[in-house]
């Protein structure tokens, strides 16, 4: 959730310089207050915060999880790090067990906003977020799809949808759980986990990656870049949720793709000195990138990023915290500008 | 060069409308016109072109290729096709043809302008053209970066030189010939090659790809972000070559940057239904979005892409059209408000 939104629940600050704090710490292109005092509106996000811990700890107890493997999961399903008490993540628990992370994870993704406005009983405003109404549509199809590639290294059904439901909610949130080993599934089903690893979550979320929100902006972009095409004199404004985003917005929202993916192309360059194959360095960059965890081939979910040198695993620490920080933070204290004398 | 610039070289028009015809159909976010008629511009452009297939016949003569492969090797050169005469492509012809075609391949790359300013002995100003330095750079550096890493694979200096020279010159200029299988090279050296099938080569060349003007741009738009950071109040004018950009080229190069990443991701995630590893995948898009020919893995230099099936290569040939008509007449064509009856 971050440290400083953290303190700004607790601490009276004064001057409005508040939100600034908010924005520099929330994950995401549009930061929105719930309601008009900042101080409220990160008592209540810390407040949805700790009712998704509470709840899932719950579920998971009814369900028979042991309460100290209830409690570490939860703790880590909630802030989407993903780190499993046993060894082979979350394998060998039942299928009841599986199948609560799944709905917690799915609901991790989310954006909080969502939640505060169910809170208050407006459903309506709730579901007719643009963002969410984008994941939830990617997150079923992606289960859906998956279910049905992974079919046929499935006994059933069932098990097939609890493999497909549990990976797309680890991936796509970026928490990196695994329920089984993905990596022996079918090219496409892989391939969609590797977007889902690039888009991640809702901004407003504790999700890493591009977020759901952004590629809708960038959707929205190239639609009227197009219509623009065919109409020049046609003057579009881009909007999300009936409110125009400002050029600002748009301008870093696409300077942020572009960052996102020419540090993907470079860390990827760069850590292929290890002599490792394509697939284990794209995915193994993906993963750090999005602070997710497992990626695919050698850096597989039953496997680590022990094969990579000291000089590499430096590089994707670097990618690491630049994902958590969405780029700019990390890129301005390697710019040379930042430390030139005045 | 393009059917219409051919159209132009030839036949008057009126109007003042043929400087957006050269628009439409030159590659490259920014057309300049060499001399202030189009139609003269348009002749200079080809009489290079010819200058170019010319003296790479005569040199291929000279180093005693046979007279048919020499035409037919430079026809494919100039216009970075890339058709091999022999089945192994330019393998098995002597070194010195390989550097002969490697030289050619080097400057089929460049910016046009280069060649009419170096024509009119304008030397300074050709060599100071912010691209043609990049493009020089980033050739060389991957040349030399690829020699080294390769250096234990081959006979000497001067072989691992000449296959370096000859791979990068051939991926960067998108033309796809072959003179060893790149596919048995280190990581490192694949994921340069990869890298360079991304960038291609100078706008206002025969080449595919991102280009390497656009890329400069996109540098120069994250430094000017990063320094508005540290200094927010800081008013920046985005250059290249002492000329300012306007607002539509940034945000069009912007976009063409998010379509490209994008139409990348989809075809690669369409085609993985074939089963074909990432890798296979990955480079089969990479090399048609960019025209380039080979890929790696299973579509190598010395394989093709018979794997896959009817329906992927459908999404390749998308891609091949796309990629040359720089995305987006196809996606215009494809977009439903196109089709909307008024």
């Amino acid at each position: 959730m971050g440290v400083l939104v953290f303190i700004l629940a607790l601490i009276p600050l004064t001057g409005g310089q508040d939100l600034y704090i908010m924005k520099a710490e929330s994950p995401g292109p549009n930061v929105g207050k719930l309601v008009p005092k900042v101080k409220k509106t990160a008592s209540y996000l810390y407040i949805i915060y700790f009712i998704l811990t509470a709840l899932e700890i719950l579920c998971l107890w009814i369900v028979k999880m042991p309460l100290f493997d209830a409690v570490c999961t939860s703790f880590t399903t909630t802030s989407t790090g993903g780190f499993g008490v046993r060894a082979d993540s979350i394998t060998s628990y039942s299928p009841a067990i599986q199948y609560v992370i799944s709905v917690f994870l799915f609901f991790s993704g989310i954006n909080y906003n969502f939640f505060f406005f169910v809170a208050i009983r407006r459903f309506k405003e709730a579901l007719s977020m643009e963002e969410i109404r984008g994941y939830f549509t990617l997150f079923w199809i992606s289960t859906a799809i998956i279910t049905l590639n992974i079919l046929g290294k499935c006994h059933n059904v069932e098990e097939a949808f609890r493999y497909a439901f549990f990976q797309v909610g680890s991936i796509m949130t970026t928490a990196g759980f695994s329920s089984t080993d993905f990596d022996l599934w079918p090219s496409f089903s892989k391939s969609i986990l590797i977007l889902l690893m690039l888009v991640g979550g809702c901004a407003g979320s504790t999700c890493g990656g591009i977020k759901v929100s952004r590629i809708i902006i960038y959707l929205k972009t190239i639609k009227k870049e197009l219509a623009q095409l065919c109409h020049p004199r046609n003057v579009k404004i881009i909007q999300i949720d009936d409110k125009p985003l400002g050029h600002n917005i748009l301008r870093s929202a696409n300077i942020f793709f572009i960052v996102y993916i020419m540090l993907f192309g470079l860390s990827t360059l760069i850590i292929s000195i290890d002599n490792l194959d394509l697939e284990t360095n794209f995915t193994a960059v993906a993963s750090a990138l999005g602070n997710i965890g497992p990626g695919l081939s050698l850096v597989g979910p039953t496997k680590n990023f022990d094969l990579y040198s000291n000089f590499s695993k430096f590089v994707l620490m670097f990618d690491m915290l630049a994902g958590r920080l969405e780029l700019f933070p990390l890129l301005v204290l390697l710019s040379p500008a930042t430390w030139r004398k005045k």
